[in-house]
């Protein structure tokens, strides 16, 4: 068995997102197990993603590891799974990985950004990809937001109930919020905000990207916010917005786990 | 009878296009004009649009003009049209427009976008609103080749075949080559052109960035552009590039066209 690592853009739209469900939901994962299924003649393959991103997120840079018995050139895999896949999910890289490589288990670290429209409209070009709120936001009140979440925290505030997760502290290294280009017509702002951390809790990001809209607005500030992360009690945290407008951009290994890329065409 | 002047965004993907047709493909002028009916009991309207967009073409900015005879007071009329158009299409603003205003026949210029995707591989997160070539350009060549149509020419060279129009004399404003935010992954860079003039000839734009990227990949240079320009054969010029990159952005119109805007919301 030769153990690979492909890294994968998809728009989630229409995906029920990233893990494979007992009910036949359309899923990335259950999509791609498929595509390589019918590449090696009905093989079943596991395929390990490195977020288990939600119905209706993106990602640009999402990384799933698996074992096949036939052996690739990487490239000539990932032109084949592009030949076999739907076009809403393609494979943009891939390489040859430890066979200890698991993408999920190894990931250091995570990228996402969340695009906010803020148009008294939603605007029809961006409504697959940017969540919408028809409210003026105060950038620097989010901004101010926006810091509060860096370094080590438990984010137990942030995280979704029922989660099974060992600990719910993690260390965010930048959270940033930026204008993003181009207009929502007639005249609302678009927003750009970007967070890395270590890790993530489930809807965590959607959770902070919430609480960035409330600041915005003027309805909560950064200090309320700071002693609702602290409280430790999800009931005390604003709720989180919605999955469209999240991309997982990237995600980061230690050296070891970090396989030179292979470029790929078509 | 009162006259409306109509500012819509639409998600060109799924249109066949601006125009109404016999045959019953989903149109957007015949989804708008559906939409009226509804809200006026049926009444049939007949909405003009300033920008015959071909399928897959976007707009940001489309105006549509037409009559009815119940009297709406603007924002009203973008909000009642808002909860039964389907998502794909929204009215951004609404005014109330001199009896005697036609979008088409009064605008005095227009803007259109158009985004180029050169990844390697198509984004799946911009396959619906980014034509898509797998190859490095060069923006220097680029930029040089959209500096030829500024000025006033005979586009006849890029003009569709089978077109009546009277002329295709245009002016062209505004031609220019900018690099787009956000990444392709793995590294293929995003252009955005954009061109204002004071009309279009139907797939001039896509002509135009045709020639772009012939221009930016090094097969054809500023000078045979030039001498293609003024050969006025359609047959001597590069293919027009796919839609699905293509937005109208916005419509002029002389000040006397021009009624106020009124905003709307939801």
């Amino acid at each position: 068995m030769t153990t690979y690592r492909v890294t994968l853009a998809y728009d989630g739209t229409d995906f029920a997102g990233w893990q494979a469900q007992a009910a036949g939901a359309r899923t990335v994962q259950g999509t791609v197990e498929e595509a390589l299924a019918r590449l090696g003649g009905g093989e079943r393959v596991a395929v390990a993603g490195a977020g288990r991103t939600d119905a209706g997120v993106h990602a640009l840079g999402q990384v799933a590891s698996f074992a096949l018995a036939r052996e690739w050139a990487p490239s000539d895999l990932a032109r084949a799974l592009n030949a076999v896949l739907p076009d809403d999910v393609r494979a943009i890289a891939a390489a040859l990985a430890p066979d200890a490589f698991h993408a999920r288990r190894q990931a250091t670290g995570k990228l996402y950004r969340y695009v906010l429209d803020t148009g008294p409209v939603p605007s029809p070009l961006r409504r697959r990809c940017a969540g919408h709120v028809p409210w003026t936001l105060d950038p620097s009140a989010m901004t101010e937001a926006a810091a509060v979440f860096v370094g080590r925290h438990d984010f137990a505030s942030l995280a979704s109930t029922g989660s099974s997760v060992k600990t719910t502290v993690r260390t965010v290294t930048r959270s940033e919020l930026r204008a993003g280009e181009g207009e929502t017509p007639p005249g609302g702002a678009i927003w750009v905000y970007e967070v890395e951390a270590d890790g993530f809790l489930r809807k965590m990001v959607r959770s902070i990207v919430g609480a960035l809209v409330e600041a915005g607005r003027g309805a909560w500030s950064a200090d309320r916010l700071r002693a609702a992360l602290a409280a430790r009690d999800r009931r005390a945290w604003p709720a989180p917005i919605e999955a469209r407008g999240l991309t997982l951009v990237r995600v980061d290994y230690a050296a070891a786990g970090a396989a030179p890329r292979d470029r790929v065409a078509g």
